[in-house]
């Protein structure tokens, strides 16, 4: 259980990382939307590792094929949309060790104790490959987005380690973040950042970080005021990711130091709109969108896997010593941006539908043609 | 929609604010358990406001009525249990002030934004008043983890505004956080948040803070690897309390600063089961948990309300000042306590009995007595 | 588990039929629909027993206390609606048989397998009691269904026994349906219905029949292809009916002996719209409501409850003769009929919400006036 | 939505009739039970058209793929279980002619009403051949029952158009159903219904019948009383078939004739265990299993695929003839057969799931080892 997300827009995910494939099915994406392919491949690509010495050497093609949902001319059909992508680079032989010992702060112990059984080429679904499958689904969600209500999501990396890039005033480009591997919009942090992390690399050990991300021109009404509160929502799809640690919208943990007079947002008159003047509240009253942007940030460890000797355990209780010899990934925050974006987006999309399924006024919403 | 919480152990909740009534039904409740109604009253009087100085006024019986569930010797029945807590001390007047504006920082804007209508006395569902149903269902969870496993969750006020308690070696007792008001348990601390809180009101301002909370004894192979991971439903619970803004679980937002070899949880044998050294995981690994600790953070921002005046807008879009006159709460942390240990017992025995339904060894599970 | 209903329009249930009461909670309704309270009383008292000599002598006030959801001003809120009722006329000590015999083809042995305990006293939620507080749900639902697209729901009593009406060219009116107490619309079949009733109970017996439902105006494009068809949805919520043993929609169980060409409904164009010269389909092509008549019917079973001596066996094992003395209602037709037009309505609101949601056009269903 | 079925047994089916590929994700499997591949294979095969004359000639090769969710050895690993069959034999030039006009009694019209776009080529997913990712989940869930608890499910025809086998007084077997391509294990019978398959094709006609199933050896205990009974869930599962138009189960239609005295089920003592004297009831009792067989059956309307010429409208409106030049299947019954028992099976295990999670005694249902 547990490998289906969201309640409208529903994705449905599969695939061990050495698997043949992974993929994803859409149920309830909204019909007649032009199916984007290329966006698909470019998000995937942003994902992908082995782009820059920052990353995984792992090389994946992540070439998507679209099995169905999708009419000739390109438009969705309503019906659900499957995603495979094949597994490519195998290399099995290089995790014989994880059946051995038990890798610290990974999830081999965790799937002996629930399911008795494991893929043990990997880390069967606890693997930051798991991923492309949301990131394919976001793709869809982002473009249904954009054409219903014209929302825009970003997100980036705003610290690594302990070095954090100064607060900024509004949200960056796609291409200011896309500007360097690190996907630091501000280049002085991100050298910074470049230098940590081949500093990590080389002394074979990771580190971890703060991505910080903004859904944008999302209207006032998405969530609800109880136990699926919009913030509450992403909560869950960001603690979902794989070496998140913590989550917190708007002033977060930071705002609690605040008194209410000075944390409030007074609500003012802007172009026509009912606006708020200051943004704390992150994009969201009572668990609903009120129409600025949802700000949000996701705390992510440093990587489980690091190439010095660690103590552990085997299956069998003796105790025993590990130095990991696969892939290494010193730093997943730059390739987790897209994933986070990603999962805003479905988060996103199914608030969207959920909300004018029920509340839009009635006789208004007439019906196809 | 958005008033369900919960897969197998499934709640819904009811109730404005200053309606006839709100309550809960659970769903999915074990049967042959013993109900525990002297417990259920304890801890909605733990959430029960008026308590002290340090909470808002509003005078609540909160008497818990079980309408269904239990049978007559008092064990559940495996049907839904439904529990009703009348309303009383209304003051719908003392509100009139939300119709002709709307309150910053508050649901009154979004409720607009999203139903175009909203219930103008005492907020709706976006009230701490709600949060009554969610600890009388926390109170049969409890219960359920108790006898199923022997689980037990416990809370406390960490931090108050820029007050925090020194980091502490385990978990205080349930005396130890009811000693005081504040629900600190560290006494020179509670002292001084207590003074903060008393200061806050006296200004007609508020202050926030943080709260952790604590699962132990919890069996190891509770959540799922992707979606449903067990820190990913703690925080969507978590941040569907009413003034959360942040979560974080073991490390959290400061272990973003460590590297992977200094955060890593190494694996020891101790007592005969498979440890960890170290708890920087927080409890789960890859979404599942390992036996140890569950050990999380919530962020709150300060209440809302505030008796300052304020900027604000009315429906229309008029400026004007607000000043509130209803009742006040100037620290919603330590009601909080024990509506934080009700989400958390909720998502346990939710995960303990989705598990098991899986994961359980056929043959062994053989059903009744 | 299994007491919640529907998937964006969502009820859940409660209440042992002779605990202290039952009811409701509608999660998901629509705001701003006038709520008829008038109406929902009207469709209690439809299914209320003790109306006829030819149902069971229980009497229920069934006076329904709404606890949420709607406005001072009688408007729903778009927040929970939780509908209570309470039970009167307890009369425990006349079960007592209960527990010291299996009753044939009740639910008594099943629920002791299931839940290794059941309340003893009248049937726990096996019962027609707990259908209250599906009617007063239904009752909600046929009134947002009325003001979103002008639906109605009629049912009536088609045979009891082998006596059966002929068939019909068009559904009877409510007054037509409601002009006897056996609420078959047919004056002769009517006559006939009551006196096999009345003979049953004078034998201590009992006997089942079938009922037709019809949903009129509904729009065309509810339901979807796979899974969750508008009739597979119809079908669940009929079977979850105490007593039921069958569904059947448009031709049925009769159109298989029909060759393709004869049971074909051809298109034609009437009126403007496309419609289909018969209906044989019954209002649905390929799991989607085509925007004919929704025509079903649902098979009864003869109540269980007899006054005959009967062979069972005790909870031990040891064989042993039961002679029903509880109220006894020899046929449950004439007040099944308003908790079938109730369940219809439940199907028919879901997926009325759940298709505005993914299928209206974007932009034409701008929100909120 | 829609293409999601079950609660802890979960599948997500996906694919159009022509495009290139359909599949199922199966999430919520139990670890740990040996995946049957040439299980998997031998089911598709019985589902696959081309077998005989009696069916349509299309050509599928139906080779399953599994791309997830099953170790290295064989296991199930509680990951989805990804299962994807390539489409071959397309031939989209056959279907322009659902372009141009609505086929009566097919969905071509109500796809057009709900998405405002449909795929032309083949029905989409209103196809026979989308059932056989059902088939495929359902030899997953056949193989997880028979280690789970030895539950066996058959079915059969039993009626195609006016022909009827006699009423038996067991369940056939495998073999027996196999034995002739009309599945009909009444061997004169089944000539008679190979004669009038034979018929209906030659003259360009298709014919409808009744198929019946058992499922032996099911513990009692599983369903539950409202909602989610066991026979509810069935009739969903049946009517979300293509082409059904009725459900029954135990006494079903007929049974609406009797009296109560004659229909009731007396409990016994036989062979140690509680049973019932008969089983009209037909195996449950209150929506749970009684542990007697499981006895269902279901109608299916002739195929609407008719080569005969029919009258229709074009989507304009514009009345037309159409005559169908397609594959044409003269009777899914046969074919139908394993597809009535892979939705079966998936009802079953996911209630058997579900029971467990809530039901199953504390500290008897130990995890792993």
């Amino acid at each position: 259980m547990g490998n289906i997300h969201g309640h409208s827009f529903r994705i449905t995910t599969f695939g061990e990382s050495h698997g043949p494939a992974l993929g994803v099915i859409i149920d309830g994406c909204p019909p007649r939307v032009p199916f984007d392919a290329a966006f698909l491949r470019s998000e995937l690509d942003r994902r992908r590792p082995g782009q820059s010495a920052l990353t995984t050497q792992r090389k994946e093609a992540d070439a998507p094929e679209v099995l169905s949902g999708v009419s000739a001319d390109g438009l969705t059909l309503g019906s659900p949309i499957a995603i495979v992508i094949r597994n490519g680079d195998q290399r099995p032989q290089a995790y014989a060790e994880m059946k051995a010992a038990y890798r610290p702060s990974h999830a081999d112990f965790t799937y002996d104790a629930k399911y008795g059984i494991r893929a043990v080429e990997g880390g069967g679904r606890s693997s930051a490959r798991e991923t492309a499958a949301r990131v394919a689904a976001g793709a869809v969600a982002k473009t249904v987005l954009r054409h219903a209500c014209g929302a825009r999501i970003i997100a980036w990396v705003e610290s690594v380690g302990e070095v954090r890039m100064p607060a900024a005033a509004k949200a960056p480009t796609l291409k200011q973040v896309e500007a360097t591997p690190t996907r630091c919009p501000h280049p002085a942090t991100a050298a910074k950042i470049d230098a940590l992390i081949r500093d990590a690399r080389a002394d074979g050990d990771s580190v971890g970080g703060v991505i910080c991300c903004v859904i944008e021109n999302l209207p006032a009404g998405l969530g609800s005021p109880v136990f699926d509160r919009f913030e509450a929502d992403l909560a869950k799809a960001m603690l979902s990711l794989p070496a998140t640690k913590g989550f917190e919208i708007g002033s977060g943990f930071a705002g609690t130091a605040l008194r209410g007079s000075a944390h409030n947002d007074e609500f003012v008159r802007k172009g026509g709109r009912i606006r708020t003047a200051t943004n704390r509240s992150g994009g969201t009253q009572g668990g609903i969108t009120n129409g600025e942007d949802v700000v949000f940030r996701i705390a992510f460890k440093p990587t489980a896997t690091v190439l010095k000797p660690q103590k552990t355990v085997r299956p069998d209780g003796k105790a025993t010593e590990l130095s990991a010899k696969g892939r290494h990934d010193p730093c997943v925050l730059p390739r987790a941006v897209p994933i986070v974006e990603a999962m805003a987006a479905l988060v996103a999309v199914d608030h969207w539908i959920r909300d004018r399924g029920q509340n839009a006024p009635f006789g208004r919403c007439g019906r196809k043609a």
